[in-house]
């Protein structure tokens, strides 16, 4: 308890890690983790993250937020967020019938492995209701479809609206709209094989089988309006062989997707992830 | 010594193994090894690779040849191969400026960890001959650009004609044309950058960091007219992060590649690669 | 359906392939996959596995394992087994209070992704129950502590006798005796935490900890009377750092495990591992 | 160019992190890289890392260091080490016959993957004097056995004395003596064979092979008095089957242990590895 954890971006200059900690250090806070990366020797982005305690935090927060901003945020020109590691952020899962990633991310959140709470599962399919509820999670099934694509959204926007924090498609499999992106008003990750060579269009695992491809992957990425292209998160892959047949192909690449999928979420939750263009920086 | 191995392929039918290995029993040899596969539960295709141990294999294989062909090729309309694992692949390898593919085959092969014999090297630049020619082995220049094209390949032609059972493109950056394929008459292996997703064109390293790709790898493959499309038979990947600007991708990469290529040449090389459409069955 | 599965195993000698294969073929099946092994080229053990399709299997087995025994096991003196692939093995969990394992085999049991039934769980802690009974499994609280060793191993094994193929150890922490292993008639599989080099005795993680271990991993193993010492079916290693305190390795270290259980378990119940002296061959 | 290092260690304690930066902010130098890490949120020890740009940095070092010791390090009781990036180590290999880690780490540094300078290559063996020599680096050969040990020591001692950086033990096979541990007066890193479990003694290989082990691994440390039991650099494994026999095991693991030596040394002479207990933190 009393973690608190600052994230900050900025033009890279002389003169901001001595700025940061020396501000923490008169605020009374130990500094107990930094990680900090520049894109460029030169001109680049500079990106940090610090962990650190504080004693008595959550009354302290509003007040360190507000000088934080005034004395440092200000002069530096920076981009920066405060927070409690204690306030867990609120987590909306969407799935469709295929339940691996989604479960895991239930499982796990139970078992104390992410730190976060999954405010509410929305599928567009009824199938997984009872399991998921078994986990005390609230399920909202939102049928969606092509036809109704624009009144679907609409319904989900309305459940997700100051609700949650991040929303992960944990293999939906509806197309989210760009209006829906404007909307959402948080970060979404999602989930998807990957292979080396990547295989485009349906049924991907056939196609790579029948390439000869020896590594299956995944990777977990946030949603931008360009389908798939977002800035990358995590990557993983499993090796295969010639003896697997298409259905080996898609289990294994379940159990690949699932842990890339867990490890992405749980490092936007403790506030590692900072995007910048097209790219992310773990910290 | 006196170890045979013999390569199968025909379309899949009841009564294969136990003529194969009937026939071999009969002909005194001992089943050392066995690995086969079949692409489908009914009507594919099925392949197998058997290493036997005969006394006295080197005299004794003609006659085994003519006999397999006659007595079990035949009735089962079978492609095969029968060769002394004794016997060592010539082997050439082609490359232009970066070293690290063609000085790792020449090392493990000198090593003894490649049953291959390296007969030279060709490279469209002069900058490896004393490294090359250090480990014993010819070394020619043969300049290549997009204007001489025609000449360069009729020349490469020429030394490889009849001298060599594999090419290997160790890092070789022109084009090979269809036109060479067709006469070079044994098989090419090529190795290259592989990513998840792909990235197309020049600069791949680079695309791949502005991206934030947490994996980089390498890709093994026979090439076939489509360009880098050929059947794979090896690949691996290396984990990258922020933390590493495109330099050190490309070093990594080297890692990678040396590496894949390396597994996918020795496996050729002990003929255990056999090519079906665009896949590759590694036995 | 109509899939069968024959493992044999036999002092290495000529002619065993063919005498297998031809037999099947004789009795009108079709092999769908063969492995072999053999431990040495000469003197060797001989091990084959061996599917094939022979159309209703069910009705043909017993007359089929009378006439292999007699026509090829015997001569070769052979030990086999002949089964039917749809007759799933009846499994027999026993876990303590750390649930990953368990929970992971009956997740995916229910999946289709292990073909196997979970006959029941045993622990000697109440925790589980419900959970193990919401995927329809009986659930059996055996309590055992040092001072009732012998009564609670009596117990189990009335609970086992006859109803089970396998008993897999999912994080069991009671210790198994050499009487409890010599009359529960079937093989016991065991996972267990493993590092490069080994950290005996209680608390690895920290041991593993203060020496700087890079990699951490887990280990599936047949369970004997050397405590585990047993042949290794399967493992794996997960990578860490100075970062990862000893509750992060065990967090990593639970899903290593999960994985490596998950893996050896579907090995053993597809009849693909072979136990030969200490080691095991996997086919 | 004009890339300094600052590694420092002490007592974890509030502002260490403000007072290091404010201090090369002060000097005028921009910071480029910062990691640090703290063994315990209350009490622990503190590691930090710095990579910093200053303009004129070779003139600018002395006048630093002294600053830096008077009016950082003396007030919080730190350790530091104050260096040039572009100022390589100077480093000493010792050998036996066994050649891959020692040439790798030759034709690593030659390609510019390793920023190190190899002063010198002992061994005990005359075999390596003509490879070695055609990198340009000189090769003594210093025979030892068990009946010379203390004079052979004497002279390698000799060799090193105010000559090396570092001695890198790349597959030496002579024991290490503390008494040379206490006069070489650089540190000492070592690479060997690991396995999941540990196999101790001779023929290590040969007995993981017998136990049917499925991963192989190799572990970088630093030597100390207690043979192999240093704290550990890196570590790495490969994934082997009962298809591979002993020779090809240490095929196998001779390429893990080139893996992760190099890295181990580049780690090393890039001043990212501290040392602290019996363990590591790479920064």
């Amino acid at each position: 308890a009393d973690l608190g954890r600052l994230l900050v971006r900025c033009q890279d200059q002389p003169g901001i890690v001595a700025a940061v900690s020396t501000f923490l250090t008169a605020a009374g806070a130990n500094v107990v983790s930094l990680a900090q990366h520049s894109t460029a020797p030169e001109g680049g982005t500079f990106f940090q993250r610090t962990e650190f305690h504080l004693p008595a935090l959550p009354a302290a927060l509003p007040d360190l937020h507000a000088r934080f901003a005034e004395q440092v945020a200000a002069p530096f020109q920076m981009d920066f967020t405060l927070t409690d590691a204690a306030h867990h952020q609120r987590v909306a899962l969407m799935v469709s019938r295929t339940d691996h990633c989604a479960m895991d991310l239930l499982w796990r959140t139970r078992r104390g492995e992410l730190p976060m709470t999954v405010a509410m599962v929305i599928s567009n399919h009824p199938d997984l209701a009872e399991e998921v509820r078994s986990f005390g999670v609230p399920f909202v099934h939102v049928p969606a479809t092509r036809d109704n694509r624009a009144q679907a959204e609409a319904r989900v926007l309305e459940l997700l609206a100051g609700n949650v924090d991040l929303v992960v498609l944990a293999r939906y499999m509806q197309i989210i709209t760009p209006a829906f992106l404007e909307r959402v008003g948080c970060p979404l990750i999602n989930i998807h094989h990957s292979f080396l060579p990547a295989f485009i269009g349906a049924g991907p695992y056939a196609k790579a089988k029948q390439r000869g491809v020896k590594l299956i992957g995944a990777t977990a990425h946030y949603v931008t309006a360009e389908l798939d292209e977002g800035p990358i998160i995590e990557q993983d892959v499993v090796r295969v062989g010639h003896q697997h047949d298409t259905p080996d192909l898609v289990r294994l690449g379940a159990d690949v997707e699932r842990a890339v999928l867990s490890r992405a979420v749980r490092w936007h939750v403790e506030d590692r992830v900072l995007r910048h263009e097209g790219t992310t920086v773990v910290l």
